[in-house]
Formats: structure tokens, C-alpha cells, sequence
């Protein structure tokens, strides 16, 4: 159930968003073992000029931030190698390495609303969020 | 003082906007007993591709997305209360129950700069979040 | 490495943006001393119907949200100094102090991939979180 936020600085062709919203969502499925219908991934394309990012970038222009809320519960080697999936998955894509940054929002399950209107603490989810 | 993002995936007319923005604002005065002047609803609407939903959700266009910051401290079930009132209010303006999610981040008062510039710990709020 | 996100109701020149997002980044230069090539800054403008906000303010138009992701570990303190800083340094641009929220995000180290994919906690960041 974890919702993604992908922001860019750029304009990309429709395909190409379609790729790198792919991309997010497959390493989330890689690494945090989601369903993969579980999918929840929205990208928002800012003007440049609306991203301000770090003048040391080689290619500003691909600065990529994706940010991800879910269930509070992975561990630290979950989310390491869900830093590496989302990283791995974009380069391929022309999305340097080091101009991605991902950061994780963990919400209590009673924090989360599911689909319905129940606590997703009232809920079986299906799959282990420990992991 | 909760501050609400409601993101949907398809096109409204802003009277319709308005009274999905509005219905959410309700929920929160409902169930989270907020003074009904506190309101800080913001609305994006996304092209359809710009966000991935399930491929099992009956009329995808629908998906909705609500995310509120707020101050830490409501009890679970006052979180349930607002989940249940979340899906309620958008029910009669057409969007199914089990196409809603709503996530809440927990604030704690001394991460809120209130309007003014001040921390929301330093000061009395005027309506209790211990609910 | 914080992550900022300004949000407004009105258009702005791209002047007015990027002096609005310069100020934000300022505050955060100053009271959470980051590095001052740390930068990323966006600025959302909603369109006025999908932003509301207090019918209590003198000039709604002006109604600024500012999100802040950033390393946990901040004194209240340091957020004090934060919230004090943004309002000083938008009521120049012409924004009423008290038409400024600031949210923040406190993110376990463990919960930010760091450019290149890399766990913050797994990182010599280059300067302290704990002031």
C-alpha cells in the first residue's frame, strides 16, 4: 500500500514518465515485497525554475525526488535496498545515480486509512510490512 | 490547523473540486473536532497517467488520495472516526468507498511553526487534540 | 537535505517564485545550518479555488504552506529559530507573518536514501543534525 511521490525538473515524454513511475514501483515491489497491484504512484513534473536543486549537480536537469509513504515496520536493510532498487531501476532510464534521493515516510498502520475508510490496524493486510 | 492534500486522477469542474475539498474539511471538523475556520485544503488533480493505481480498482479514475498533517496526539479512535467520515462525505459525490485512502502524518507540536512563526508547543491552541 | 515545499494560492512572477524559495532556503541555511549548496526547494502555485484556506485572513491570497522534510534530531530549539526565519524573511517579499504555516518532517536518518542510494545513517553527512 505504500503511496509514491516521484517530483522532476524536467519535462519528459509520456512514456518516459510511464517508465520512471515503473521503475519506483518495481522497486518497491522488489524490496519492500508488495503486492505488485499494490500500485500507488503519482509523478509531478515541476518548471525548472520551480526545483531549485544543489549547483554542484552535473545535470541538474534530472535531480529526481521520490518520496514514499508506507507502513512503518521495515528495517534499516529493507529500506537500504529499497534506496538501491529505486536507484538501479532509474539509472538505466538516464536518471543519474546520485542525483536521486528517496525518502521514506513511516506511518503507523492506525495512521493509515485504507481503501473502505478502516484503519489498516483493524485490518489483515496480506503481507508482512516486518520484513 | 490540519493541513489536507486531496490528489485525484481525473478531471472535475471546480464545483465539484470545491465539494470534494469541502467534504474533506467536514470529516476533519467531524472527527478530529477542529474549529470549522481551520481549514487548509489543498487540491491536485493529476493526468490520469501522472498516477498509477491498482488495476483492480473497479472505476480507476476515481482513485483518491488524502493526506493530512496534523498534530500528534488523536487517539485511534478518533482516526477511525475521521476514515469512516472521509469516505462517508465523498461517497454521495461519486466516489466509491473502497477508492479512498487517507493517510494522516502525526506532527508533533514542536515540528509546527504556527502562522506568526511560532512553535505550536509555545502556544495555546484553543481546541484539544487528545481526542 | 532537507526537502522544502512551499505552497501558494496566487500567481507569482518567476522572479517572485524564486525570491520565495530563496527565502525559505535562506531560513534553513540559517537556523538549521545547513551547507548552502544543500538545496531543494519546490514551490507548488494552486490555482485559488484549490487551495482554501481561513476565511479569517486579512488576505487570503497570500496563505503560504511550507513543508520541510529533513533529518530528525533538531532541537525545538533550532525549529523555534526555523519558524521565526521563514516568517522574517517572506514578510519582505510582501507575505503577512501570519499567513505562514511551516511543517516539519522529522525523518529517521534510516528512512533517507541519500543521492546514490546510500542509507543517511550508513553516511558521514558533513555537518551535524543535532544543534
Amino acid at each position: 500500500m505504500p503511496a509514491a511521490l516521484i517530483e522532476v525538473r524536467r519535462a519528459y515524454t509520456v512514456d518516459e514518465e510511464v517508465a520512471i513511475m515503473d521503475a519506483v514501483h518495481a522497486a518497491l515491489v522488489e524490496a519492500f515485497r508488495i503486492p505488485p497491484e499494490d500500485r500507488d504512484v503519482r509523478l509531478i513534473a515541476h518548471a525548472p525554475h520551480r526545483f531549485a536543486c544543489s549547483p554542484e549537480l552535473a545535470r541538474p536537469e534530472l535531480r529526481t525526488l521520490v518520496t514514499i509513504d508506507c507502513f512503518a515496520g521495515r528495517s534499516a536493510e529493507a529500506k537500504r535496498a529499497l534506496y538501491a532498487a529505486v536507484v538501479d531501476r532509474l539509472e538505466p532510464l538516464g536518471i543519474p545515480r546520485d542525483h536521486v534521493t528517496t525518502i521514506v515516510h513511516d506511518i503507523p498502520r492506525e495512521s493509515w486509512g485504507l481503501m473502505g475508510g478502516i484503519a489498516a490496524s483493524d485490518h489483515d493486510l496480506g503481507f508482512d510490512v516486518e520484513i
